[in-house]
């Protein structure tokens, strides 16, 4: 699988950059951001994993499609909506860096301090993040014009466009859960929990490509509500195993600062069971711990000694094994070649274990 | 062409209100924030002119074209898209207010005041912001939604997408030059600043809904470049009367404060000539006011009298003569009938004489 990915991702990077070069040619006309941005956008699209854009392929080959050329254009286009979201969360989430560099509106920052920063009585902070919230909607364009300019049957195209511009609206609405639950106090419920990752990431990173690719191949609607499932359910799985390692994973490994979920008070279902259990002192250095900063090893050792005495741990793995099960299951019903299917379970294994 | 203009508003307004309906029902199964964004976008939407909506039924009717059902979808279309960005504008630019009534990052603002706010460690104005990023990229999908099932033969379905996704890229990139001239000293070119005024509201408020109802409609390659010129003329003329109102209006009729263009230092071609003309104590004295706040009646007086002095004034409308005789150059020649030449003689006419 991982030499399905990677080879995957040297096509697109390929299509990226005939695309690319092409719109870059034609920005050049409109003023000196239009190169600039498309510049800025293949060099972090070349930074990406691209699995979601991968999915497209996997989608369409294991159903016997025959548009590849079709499949790998949708992959470059589920890359560039992965990038405008990725481009508006960190502006959102105040994040620096993304990908091992600096994130989008970082990188502005960085430009307008080279040349002397914003005006007075301006912040050249709010400046970058409005830049940057620019390139997110041109990546959103650039996305749209890939599937747009499609040569597919009409019926493939609607249902492609429909598909996409409605799984993206519930995108944005789990968005904003995901937002407001980071920044107040109240927290969510189970389900709101369990619904945030069906729809941010479950469907969105897993069905939605999977389903595109199905389209491509022309596989009956059964089959793309199968494929919806599945991904839900390796989506749930990815996200919990997410939740994880920002607990239990090690720092080297993970690539993330220890703790840093618990910093930043993020409303995980590991969170959501805690406080459902612990009582007394423990609840409070526990409501103490979530929200604050730094955080130490002792009260990380802490967490996770308390996550397993309570149980909370073995009810995320036996909710993590159902999920694991049912993706199994469903990739078994699939009724595709034993080497796709090998390929997905290897895929649900990798949701599973990943050690980052 | 105003009762023409309205009439069109009131056939959007109720394709909007069947369309979201349906979007509304479907996104309850989300979360709260789906139906609660769908009432919001609606409400927002029914504020607007929707000039750019009713110009796709122009371009449309006027090559005699038979898909008026299609055509105000795409004038649907049209308006989410500049919901859209107003919103992510209104973001940059820090307004508060939009259409009369509080903009939708300042709505959440109040909603999120309202639940007692951000958590510590956290902006409540933050996390608004965020929350409106959201919605212009939930705007953004369900205009692409209502392109993307479109009932129209394949050929144009691609036109229309292309045409779109191409001139929305070019708009972002016309943002991002302006927000970044608005946010720091340097001025740009009067070259800039020309073609800043023909991607961000010619071709986008004026080329691109004829364009897209003469698509629709079947015109040739040929009328569609003469569209596509005649909505820079008249985009560029209808800035050039803005910038005019923001100076030379009065407050009542342009509805906003006076000289508040002048507060935000916007950099316009008034103020570009100026200060190629101006010398001495009075270039001082502009330096001055240019930017800071707030600006009396005096300093605005001062402001008007020295534009005239200078010719700038002049030079000006000079420019906003020659882009009138352009714009109805460019209709005689059209091939429409006389019905259609003279509602485009009167939006020539609005945008050059209108008191807001």
């Amino acid at each position: 699988m991982l030499t399905y990915l990677s080879k995957k991702k040297s096509e697109i990077n390929n299509l990226f950059a005939s695309f690319l070069q092409q719109v870059k040619q034609d920005a050049e006309r409109i003023n000196a951001w239009g190169p600039d941005t498309v510049d800025r956008l293949q060099e972090y699209l070349s930074r990406g994993k691209m699995i979601r854009g991968a999915l497209v392929s996997v989608g369409h080959e294991m159903y016997g499609g025959s548009r590849g050329q079709q499949s790998l254009q949708v992959g470059a286009a589920m890359e560039l909506f992965q990038a405008a979201f990725l481009i508006h969360d960190d502006i959102m989430d105040q994040d620096l860096f993304r990908r091992g560099k600096p994130s989008i509106h970082a990188q502005y920052r960085e430009v307008l301090k080279s040349q002397g920063g914003a005006s007075a009585g301006q912040r050249t902070e709010h400046l970058a993040d409005s830049l940057g919230i620019c390139v997110g909607d041109v990546a959103l364009f650039l996305a749209f014009e890939l599937l747009g300019t499609l040569e597919v049957p009409i019926e493939l195209l609607q249902s492609l466009l429909k598909l996409f511009s409605r799984e993206l609206v519930y995108v944005g609405f789990a968005q904003m859960e995901d937002v407001y639950y980071g920044g107040v106090e109240a927290s969510p419920t189970e389900e709101q929990i369990l619904s945030l990752y069906r729809y941010k990431t479950g469907r969105y990173t897993f069905s939605l490509p999977l389903m595109a690719g199905g389209i491509l191949a022309e596989a009956p609607s059964s089959t793309l509500e199968d494929l919806a499932l599945l991904g839900e359910k390796m989506g749930i799985l990815f996200q919990l195993k997410d939740d994880e390692l920002g607990l239990f994973g090690d720092a080297e490994e993970v690539g993330k600062p220890v703790g840093s979920d618990v910093i930043s008070n993020k409303k995980t279902l590991y969170r959501y069971y805690l406080f459902q259990t612990v009582q007394g002192e423990n609840r409070k250095r526990v409501q103490k711990l979530f929200g604050s900063s730094p955080i130490h090893r002792e009260d990380l050792l802490f967490l996770r000694s308390l996550l397993t005495e309570t149980k909370v741990k073995e009810r995320v793995d036996r909710l993590m094994d159902t999920l694991e099960q049912e993706s199994r299951r469903i990739i078994a019903e699939l009724g595709v070649a034993p080497e796709w299917r090998e390929k997905l379970f290897q895929l649900v294994e990798y949701n599973r274990n990943r050690g980052k």
